[in-house]
């Protein structure tokens, strides 16, 4: 998987979380991808689990604001931005990493209470 | 850990990398660290080799300037930087984790050729 393609999957991401758009989300993950929101937290184990943390967060309103250019390294791609719900802003760096097939099969949200921006 | 430590860390290390202070980096590493620079890549294993790769980027002349706010999680903190070199700069994201004694046991640089900025 090459870098371009990476970043593609990026681009598809902040845009389909911005139209609230599951199947594009779903169609991103491995059946067996793992979700860590904030990284070191239980995580979000399989597809249906992973597709049900997406639909909470679209109801809660979260949009996201790329802050700088993804760096894509070995099978992931690491990815500055700023995550805007309708009460609050956090600043984050999401990591992404890659199976053979192009799907993401774990993803790890590092952010903390400092990150928060008000 | 908490995150005001971690963050601690990242800015001595990127004040020792101003400095060429290799004891400085030295200090931060745990023993039996790995480095892989960039993400992926085969790792530098032990406190010797990482030593000695840090000792290689200072005679290459590299500066590190932050550009983003550290983020931290569970045992780790990411942080996006730009890498000067004297004729090529590069935007970085590096991943520290770290062990029980708040040494980093582990590090990963993320980045690739379209990250260059000239």
């Amino acid at each position: 998987m090459d870098a371009k393609d990476k970043v593609d999957v990026v681009n598809r991401y902040i845009a389909a979380m911005d139209a609230a758009d599951i199947e594009v989300i779903r169609s991103l993950y491995a059946d067996n991808a793992t979700l860590e929101d904030p990284a070191g937290a239980d995580p979000v184990i399989g597809l249906a689990a992973v597709t049900q943390f997406y639909e909470e967060a679209f109801k809660a309103g979260v949009k996201l604001v790329a802050t700088g250019k993804p760096r894509c390294a070995g099978n992931a791609v690491v990815f500055p931005f700023r995550a805007e719900l309708p009460d609050r802003k956090f600043e984050i760096i999401d990591l992404f990493e890659f199976n053979a097939a192009g799907k993401i099969f774990a993803m790890k949200a590092y952010w903390g209470p400092e990150n928060m921006l008000g």
